[in-house]
């Protein structure tokens, strides 16, 4: 795979390769249902919980992929990448068990855990203004001083990754009609697409409306570049990709927003049912399933949370009333 | 099975039935595994993850069988207990779902969730002081005025339930040296020894310092009942029960003790590695396994992690420094 040609996108077989290569060192995570979540719900919901995958997001799947290439490839040295968080710190932990370091490029306000969990796991961090245009002028120093870039998401390593958790959430649950995703820069759900084509489900995906570029750039038919976000969900305020975009036009059956309320509530709820905290990128799925009955009451939904990388302090300053 | 006689103690047969009964209702909990985790604690640690289990708490299994057991035996009626909030909470939610209502006796300091929690499960609530006295008095008006009495633990078909969890951890993880649980009045652990009994695991139990009444009551060979608990353990302020203490007595190899900050630390480095909130009462087991390298250093070590009913506030203001 040349993970640098905007062309190539991966297809199922890459998503079974890249299951292959990281199912020793990711988890198998556990899918939840709730006879009680299901009553409030309104459908039969499947929770796909990458809020316990390891460094407490999916974004270890598409890291451990990208670094077993590289490996494979017989590619020496450190990699370099930028993110709010949860793929920073999954790339710093899938480096540090193959003997490399990651340099991870983080906005100024990214949140504090997640800063100390990059650090933790031995990446090292270099911090930007919180725009687009900034992660990317410093990311592409670490380039030019010879580090392997491993793009968040827009990378076809990333992207087949990122579908193993919908293989097996098909393997676990093969009876499901619908699956839904967060939408960020589109790495889990172009995986998830991929990896469900052959399932005959239907692919959602959740942006929060305060960063809703796809949808916007699914409108207009071409991704959108200057937008600012402007939502509680941190994982999700990136720009979709380029592949990403490629296949979310092609295998998504509808983006669908919420709000930030809608999110909080969502938190809540998950919480209350569930008994776990999840990031408001999670959150988005379970809200926008309760927001759209016509589409997914009394259907069989799998979900796949995100995250669960919010410190409780932060969580409860959220839901807050 | 008579539950009211003290000599009848329940055998791997009955944990199997009782296996049989719950497990369409119970959740089949997850049983986590994490490599940085296993560093920290020195061990190979596998979390049979019951703060998961519907309810929050294993307790669920427990009561799941005690009604089901009433059901076959065509026994009709309201059933009542006593309980610091997850028994309640559990008998609740498994009377509401066979058609019953649950009384449940609870002490004046019980946690605002758990209280909150058998409500919303349908249960009905009696506020007592809280000593065993009163709450043993406060159910036997229950019993006299017609209600079916569960007790939380000292009961043949409580302890089958709970062993329920161990026997799912056995078949998920056979290669087990060593298994730990907590212990208030005992349904956990004596349920567990019992469904381990073949398996040839070391059984381990562990008290907060503030209720170490089990200790305390093997030394002397005899059942302490003048106890006052003083934990932020609020699951295991219990007195342990009668067929639980022989049990105890002749299955189990060692209870050992924690300290409140003991348990402190092990909620704050559960949710670190982990990413979940677990009751003081569940941290009891990470505590006592750090507490004790020259036990569990090497092993592979099973840790029932026994409940996560916990508001986030509660968390945040038990473990600030």
């Amino acid at each position: 795979m040349n993970p640098a040609s905007e062309d190539q996108l991966p297809d199922i077989a890459d998503v079974h390769l890249a299951h292959a290569r990281i199912r020793q060192q990711v988890r198998i995570t556990p899918v939840l249902n709730d006879p009680l979540m299901d009553q409030a719900m309104g459908c039969r919901l499947y929770c796909k919980c990458e809020n316990l995958q390891r460094t407490g997001a999916f974004k270890f799947r598409g890291a451990s992929n990208a670094i077993a290439c590289l490996r494979e490839d017989g590619t020496a040295g450190d990699v370099a990448t930028h993110s709010s968080g949860n793929h920073g710190a999954a790339l710093a932990l899938a480096a540090h068990l193959d003997g490399r370091t990651a340099h991870v490029v983080m906005p100024e306000n990214s949140s504090r855990m997640k800063v100390d969990a990059v650090k933790g796991f031995g990446g090292k961090i270099y911090f930007c203004a919180p725009t687009n245009a900034s992660r990317a002028q410093e990311l592409e120093k670490l380039v030019q001083a010879g580090m392997i870039p491993v793009h968040p998401y827009d990378d076809v390593r990333i992207i087949a990754g990122q579908g193993t958790a919908a293989l097996e959430l098909e393997q676990e649950v093969p009876t499901l009609e619908q699956v839904i995703t967060p939408l960020g820069g589109g790495g889990l759900v172009s995986g998830t697409a991929i990896a469900t084509k052959a399932w005959g489900v239907e692919v959602f995906a959740v942006e929060p409306e305060g960063a809703a570029d796809t949808v916007a750039s699914l409108q207009r038919g071409e991704i959108i570049t200057d937008f600012t976000p402007d939502t509680i969900a941190d994982g999700l305020r990136a720009i979709v990709g380029i592949r990403n975009f490629r296949i979310i036009r092609n295998e998504v059956s509808r983006v669908l927003t919420v709000s930030d309320n809608d999110i909080r509530a969502a938190m809540i709820l998950f919480w209350q049912k569930l008994k776990m905290l999840i990031e408001p990128s999670s959150a988005t799925v379970i809200a926008a399933i309760r927001n759209h009955p016509e589409i997914f009451a009394g259907k069989k939904v799998g979900a796949i949370i995100s995250g669960g990388n919010i410190h409780p302090a932060d969580w409860l300053e959220l839901v807050k009333p």
